[in-house]
């Protein structure tokens, strides 16, 4: 779909909102992806070749040039990760390097909004000044904790990525809180996830700003009985969550005022060959908004009248 | 656990955390139940016998006494209703009989706090003016609908009673949004739970104000592999969750200032047989607060500087 302004875009999403959920409702979008990239060779590689080069820079009169302002201070803080609003509103926390909405019955995030720009990914930071960490600000009811992870076999996935913030050690040491994790596949946090992350590191050479919401998924699949089940596992005394997949949305703002795109991903939570590219995990920002409860277009186009989306 | 005051109840609560992650840990509260109540007749019924005759009243000497005035104006109304906080702060939607949290991922509400007395039990309302109604207040994306329960084989289960709202026919509509309502076994709809919906209604003859905060759980078991997972059905094209489990909290207010009760039951969304009494399905009010990620006790120890909960 392409959302080209407000009262198109609701129009557009009202059309595909059917869609959308039979979509979902067919097989989940796990089995669907997973479905995808398993027949990469087939039909629907012929399909769906190079969405990116499919979206085209529309210009926006409207959107005012970001100033160069925006980029010398604080390169990730919060004032500047609002930009675009936040794609729902319990248990906000702000934090150095990023933005979170905790969830405390899954005991991780709902999601993590982070800005990237080159002044936010050079610096002296480093990890091995580092510890994953307990967020005390979490009620220790709804809490995960190191102990939860160890010997669980899924590793402490990064939601804002530690090697996005090295501007300030203070602003890498907040992604280690573990209300900024999740437990994640370690073959997929070791390679196709940590691909994401490059990607989106990469395109702060093409855009003035990108913009990175990420967050857990809980999807349903078909089980034999023909009916839809979501269904996750839960690790350690706290019961942390493992999510079925996980979402990256791209807010992409390019300079000088010229648009803003919108990319958004979802990746399962399981081994993926890293030959796949990252585009075949590329869907309608309304599938996320969707399964996750969130919403991302209305406070996005509040603050740009227009905007550029994947279908 | 007996929670007597600030400082005890945060002291106890600490003391049995554990036991209260390992006793989740070990099968579920879901299977512990069923557990329970299918060896009624066996060992445990000897070691719970009349779990409610151990709740002493104990006088609370700081809590003032209710006036009068908060039993004649809008005997459910938020004002009222709120008396004991909130257990959570998200999408809180103030209603004439009730105050609920929505959560746009399961297409239900979190939870829904309601205030019963012998005022708001009785008045000419009838439900046969009322019809489950879509909630417009909710995004289309995240809004249950009629029909995503037809075929289902699930009830609509109000959280927050119709018949408790007799005080107003606006009262007793507001039930009828599907954001009041959860896929629900007919079976324990049509009996067990209601048994409890009446209990809590009985419950008016003895106490001043009950309050009643009621909402669905997502309980972990154990599978083959050994490994605990959240496992729920979806319904309808806006997979609308299934609780696996649902609870009630009571706070109990006597007459006079002479004490806080709290009584918290959590039942299988399953046929049960009715002739289980209530008192089997009741659990420590920290069971509630862990698996759903909401907090009860600090809120109204706010409140009430004293408390009394059955373990």
């Amino acid at each position: 779909m392409w959302v080209t302004s407000s009262r198109s875009a609701q129009t557009s999403m009202g059309r595909v909102g059917l869609a959308g959920v039979t979509f979902l409702s067919g097989a989940g979008v796990g089995a669907f992806l997973s479905h995808l990239w398993r027949n990469r060779c087939g039909k629907e590689e012929e399909d769906r070749p190079g969405l990116l080069s499919r979206v085209p820079v529309i210009p926006v009169p409207g959107l005012p040039a970001i100033q160069a302002s925006e980029l010398t201070v604080s390169p990730g803080g919060s004032g500047a990760v609002m930009k675009y609003g936040f794609p729902s509103l319990a248990n906000i926390k702000t934090r150095e390097s990023y933005i979170t909405s905790y969830d405390p019955r899954t005991r991780t995030a709902s999601w993590v909004i982070e800005r990237l720009n080159p002044t936010s990914l050079t610096g002296p930071s480093n990890r091995k000044f580092c510890d994953f960490k307990e967020d005390d600000s979490v009620h220790v009811f709804h809490r995960a904790t190191n102990d939860d992870y160890r010997g669980s076999g899924f590793d402490r996935g990064h939601l804002a990525a530690a090697a996005n913030h090295k501007w300030s050690q203070k602003a890498m040491d907040d992604t280690f809180y573990l209300s900024n994790v999740a437990p994640q596949n370690p073959n997929l946090n070791q390679n196709t996830w940590n691909n994401l992350e490059k990607l989106c590191r990469s395109l702060t050479k093409r855009y003035l700003n990108v913009y990175v919401c990420t967050g857990p998924l809980y999807l349903p699949s078909k089980e034999d009985d023909g009916k839809l089940y979501v269904r996750y596992q839960v690790i350690g005394q706290n019961h942390v969550a493992v999510p079925t997949h996980f979402f990256k949305v791209l807010i992409l703002e390019q300079a000088d005022g010229r648009g803003v795109e919108l990319r958004s991903y979802v990746l399962p939570n399981q081994p993926i060959d890293d030959k796949v590219p990252l585009e075949r995990f590329l869907v309608p920002i309304e599938t996320i908004e969707r399964a996750s409860g969130l919403l991302f277009v209305p406070n996005i186009m509040k603050r740009t009248s227009s905007l550029q989306a994947i279908k």
